[in-house]
């Protein structure tokens, strides 16, 4: 026979429908409850939709963030012998960040433990890029990740699905309930997996703006807010940058093409906003690792970054030499005047990226690796009549109108360049 | 092929989450798909508490009704040659108010369709009362309502499986998600069953205290008024009384103790907040039926009403003459000390009552009908050390000790009177 249950589902939801503060007690047996099963997806379908709407004490946050980690296996770098930090970017498109950071920060001597996913909808997957190098290898073991933290420091690699199993489950339900941007269980459901990853510290990456999860920049400062708290409060030194997602990150989108991007940041050249915001995020991962005066920008130039790269590649079976896929067909989009590109939107080119097959829309589904967009031009560049503005990449031209469609109204040319707005918005710390 | 869905669960649950009103055809989508089981429980009860924190406007609250009355079969007195009129209880302990009221209206010509439930929790079922009388039968087809209807004018009967569906699977799902105190919610779950029965007008007792659905009056004051609108919306007139359920009603909790007062009240005598509220209600209902000047106390005096009691009961195979079931065991309650019973709690008689064995636990539990509990005494009489207070009745006197646990600090002897309270606080009406 089972033991008796200690609370009743009821009555928790209750007390946040009534704008009470749940117990801890409470709170941990709620969510250890709903990974039992015993508590019903109904009921924490209510329960997130008072959480949404009512919100949650910082205290409560931490909890059921601590609930979520107690509710799989949580990994521990502690014998590593040197500092580790880890990079979550909330998701954006052309966000091939991680791929340059990494190895970057690898190279002053830091463990980089980067535990990614796959890309669903319009934002890429960090997997789904390398994965467009022959012979790379997601999937490690625990001891095979170790291992690599221990000799090239950068790990990046498929998080296991024993981490955070409630938060697995959750997070589908929000998905289906309209309690997706309850920004508690936003910070609840990214920091759970990060802390369960066993980092020691964190940078992140949160972005605003027409290509992001948070449209609202207030909203996404308070999400940033809510996971730097909630990290200090769980013992992982946390920092996070406000960073602008209205306008694509690079001058590619996809997934062989970012590859072939961040190897170029990572050989001293590369886009300047790519080079910006990698070092922006370096500086702030080797500041927490205790090296706040290493000279990332030396890194990228001297081939010291590159070396991590080539390291970290080949550990995982992939050949940073081999050619990339390339598509079977392109389709390139000209200006029809000339002046100056004021606008080139995030959502929808990221949308067209998908649509072209670099993204998936059910998690079964595979990638097209060579699928994507390049872009020959920025907001804020002059552009001529005539002269190319992007190419669409895909392995088939019956893509190529569904993609068109979604480009519809996504940029324009002007007579004025647009008002400069930063990149980096705003520092966050605890 | 089913035909594609025209809305999205999630969009409508947005607008509601964002303060927004649904329109019209979305919300009775949602209730229909959610009928067909095409909208998934977690879905609904995001919806639900939504609902419940955000409200809904009076156009939202007719069109969800409508809805759920759309879900199901609707049935028409239209045909009958004499007016409808139904009442409906929010239900409270004591509560035999329909016994003597259907039969008091019916006798002046009107016809009453009482579709009833059975209890469940702490406060009773008319159904089960009615079943303490040998012979009597709850359920009747359509058919035998309607001749009924014309011939008696008083029916009492189990309401049909058919009517609301969408209310029956929407009440359990709040009953397990802390929705259930949602007003536009309540408002729409009681009124889509009553419009759906056909009546032609309507009058609410809507119960406050703690013996109450509703133990805050302004709660009970907002719910009855939602309801008033919406019959009035539906057109259906609808008047309500707001009454207090702090003391049980009249002097018997149970079912063949409540089936005896209310026969004392047909012949002209029993307690007098029975025969009170039995007029008050009366009155409103033959006002709606266009006979506002109805000598009702006339008609409990001269044998008027007593007359379609026995022929109501009669008409449903029931003996007015037999003999009601009694209790095999009674243990009998008395005065500690001289003074004022100051206090009868109406909450703790009411479980005390159903822990005997006069309510069920479970829906598909049965009932014992000679169960419950006899007092001797009511709020504001005197009493004299020694003399009986109360008398519990069951039929095994092992249920005593855990009704006499609830009754612990129920009641109060004192010194002086309490305070007079009304027992009709208000009239709502359109």
């Amino acid at each position: 026979m089972s033991a008796p249950e200690p609370f009743d589902a009821v009555d928790v939801i209750r007390i946040k429908r009534d704008k009470g503060q749940v117990p801890e007690d409470a709170l941990r047996w709620m969510v250890d409850a709903y990974t039992r099963e015993y508590v019903a997806d109904s009921q924490m379908a209510a329960f997130a939709m008072a959480v949404l709407l009512n919100g949650m004490t910082r205290d409560e946050i931490r909890v059921m963030t601590d609930a979520m980690i107690a509710s799989g296996e949580r990994m521990s770098f502690a014998g590593l012998g040197k500092p580790t930090v880890d990079k979550h970017s909330t998701g954006g498109v052309g966000d091939k960040i991680t791929l340059p950071l990494a190895p970057l920060v690898a190279s002053f001597g830091v463990a980089v433990p980067q535990l990614s996913g796959r890309g669903l909808g319009h934002t890429g997957g960090t997997l789904d890029k390398l994965e467009s190098i022959p012979g790379w290898r997601a999937a490690l073991s625990n001891d095979e990740i170790t291992a690599q933290l221990r000799g090239v420091g950068a790990v990046i690699c498929a998080a296991g699905t024993g981490l955070a199993p409630a938060d697995k489950r959750l997070y589908a339900l929000r998905d289906v309930t309209g309690t997706v941007e309850a920004i508690p269980l936003i910070a609840s459901s990214i920091m759970s997996k990060k802390i369960a990853e066993g980092t020691g510290a964190l940078v992140l990456d949160v972005k605003f703006g027409g290509g992001a999860f948070m449209r609202d920049v207030d909203m996404a400062r308070e999400l940033a807010r809510t996971m730097v708290a909630l990290g200090t409060d769980s013992g992982v030194a946390t920092t996070a940058l406000l960073t602008d997602m209205n306008t694509p990150l690079g001058l590619t989108i996809g997934n062989a093409n970012e590859v072939r991007e961040s190897v170029e940041v990572l050989a001293g050249g590369g886009p300047a906003d790519i080079v910006e915001l990698t070092v922006a995020l370096a500086r702030e991962m080797l500041t927490l690792a205790g090296q706040p005066d290493a000279d990332v920008e030396k890194a990228l130039q001297n081939g010291q970054a590159m070396d991590a790269w080539r390291e970290m590649i080949r550990a995982q079976d992939g050949d940073p030499d081999a050619a990339l896929p390339a598509p079977r067909e392109t389709h390139t989009v000209l200006a029809p005047a000339s002046g100056v590109l004021t606008r080139l939107d995030a959502l929808p080119f990221g949308i067209a990226a998908w649509r072209l097959g670099a993204g998936r829309a059910r998690a079964q589904d595979p990638v097209i690796h060579s699928a994507g967009i390049d872009l020959h031009a920025r907001p804020g560049d002059e552009v001529q009549a005539g002269q190319p503005l992007f190419t669409l990449l895909a392995d088939d031209d019956t893509r190529f109108g569904r993609a068109l469609d979604a480009l519809e109204g996504a940029w324009e040319i002007g007579a004025d360049a647009p008002a400069s707005t930063p990149l980096v918005l705003e520092r966050i710390t605890a």
